[in-house]
């Protein structure tokens, strides 16, 4: 049986997305990609925000690693949306995000989908530990 | 000489724009076609939200026959933008829209350029006369 | 342990794909968003090449219901990519097609994922049976 | 009066593109944004195949200035495009390259438009000649 969709309170940050009349499909619904589009940009928004990403200069990055989606129900421009994240694994070098789109001031998640960074060396792209500093903050992001 | 850019007073109309991280290229900054999807999403916006515009219902649409774009500086995610909008000419079946990008704070455009719309008919895509109620609310625009 | 990565042989159909400046991202390679742009273009160019899909008009529709993918080796404008896709799972009202992306010649994939489809009323978007002649074409990508 | 379109005889280079469901818009036809992602990608993998850009170590890189478009006729997924590329002005820092699309097996352009490139060091982005390399390969293509 379905895994019923989750609500705001399952998440612990949030982030508010404007939509775009490029992410309506022929159907005048969110095509299914721009909700990755989303998750990526709520997962590095938060590492930049915190400080804790310089994609120019930080000496090790996250690559994704896997990602997925189920969808609930359908979402379109013009709403806006605010995904929700949490913390859902962190290991030592990867760490699953969990995240869901709320459309408008709904409460019940319109998607869900999890997002793993595996870090690696910014230079040679070999896996390497989250850093002290990343490590720390996502355990704030455990839910 | 290049006409020095513009500033939020020029314009008329304003809507505010998350960037997603798939806006960078690999320069670091918003690739040059994240303009144009601002441009389109603040014009459509202003039509479905001034209950002007329903895709799937209007009997005349908008179709594009002409834009263009000046890239005066540079913006990157996860920058805010917010986008300024006026009625430059309002012809009988054409509307020539001019638009800026501001960059969080800045009162001076990053980027201006213009967008027209041609009505059709929405099943036949023959030219027809702009709507009366969408002309009205056009002129509240002119600056 | 990760499942190694599939090859061509493990697919049944194959289609090709150009690649856009815009798809690389900050780190100079394929944003992980762009695999499922290739995915939902394969699924439903072979629909609608095989007479199977009229987006205007057919009586019933895919929806998306959840996708997924894992990435194996990083790609990068301006490869051309080669998707392979097979049907993994065949329900009454849902298909669960499986996907790979190949970089220019390679024999081993760069990514693999799946894509859901759910066949629902175009009109009311409640489920429904997937059409006959859907059905009877998937059978052959069964692998 | 409108310049009637091009046709291919009047570009010096062509480039192949597979469009993508979800350049599709809620029309049904290729969201006007869609073509200028074709400018960029013609453009840059007609530099980098040529050896002539390298965005990870190139010391001088082309800016985008300024772009536009007029769109002629409609297009849409999953219809190949082939576009069309010359140069119209080269300058001592700037080239404004011209641009067609032409969908599947047409004759006649569909869109038209100009890309001006300024050629700055990549490190300081402050304006530089063309690079000498560049300048004579450009020049191959002025029509």
């Amino acid at each position: 049986m379905r895994t019923p969709p989750g609500t705001r309170a399952d998440y612990a940050y949030f982030q508010s997305h404007t939509t775009r009349w490029s992410d309506n499909d022929v159907y005048g619904h969110l095509n299914n990609v721009v909700h990755y589009k989303l998750f990526d940009t709520t997962v590095n928004e938060w590492l930049i925000r915190a400080g804790l990403l310089d994609t120019r200069a930080s000496p090790s990055i996250g690559l994704v690693a896997e990602t997925g989606c189920r969808y609930h129900g359908e979402m379109s421009y013009p709403q806006r949306i605010t995904a929700g994240m949490r913390v859902a694994k962190l290991g030592n070098s990867s760490v699953r995000y969990e995240l869901a789109l709320f459309a408008d001031d709904s409460d019940t998640a319109s998607a869900e989908g999890f997002f793993i960074h595996v870090y690696v060396d910014a230079a040679t792209h070999r896996p390497c530990p989250i850093p002290a500093d990343v490590r720390s903050a996502l355990e704030g992001l455990v839910k």
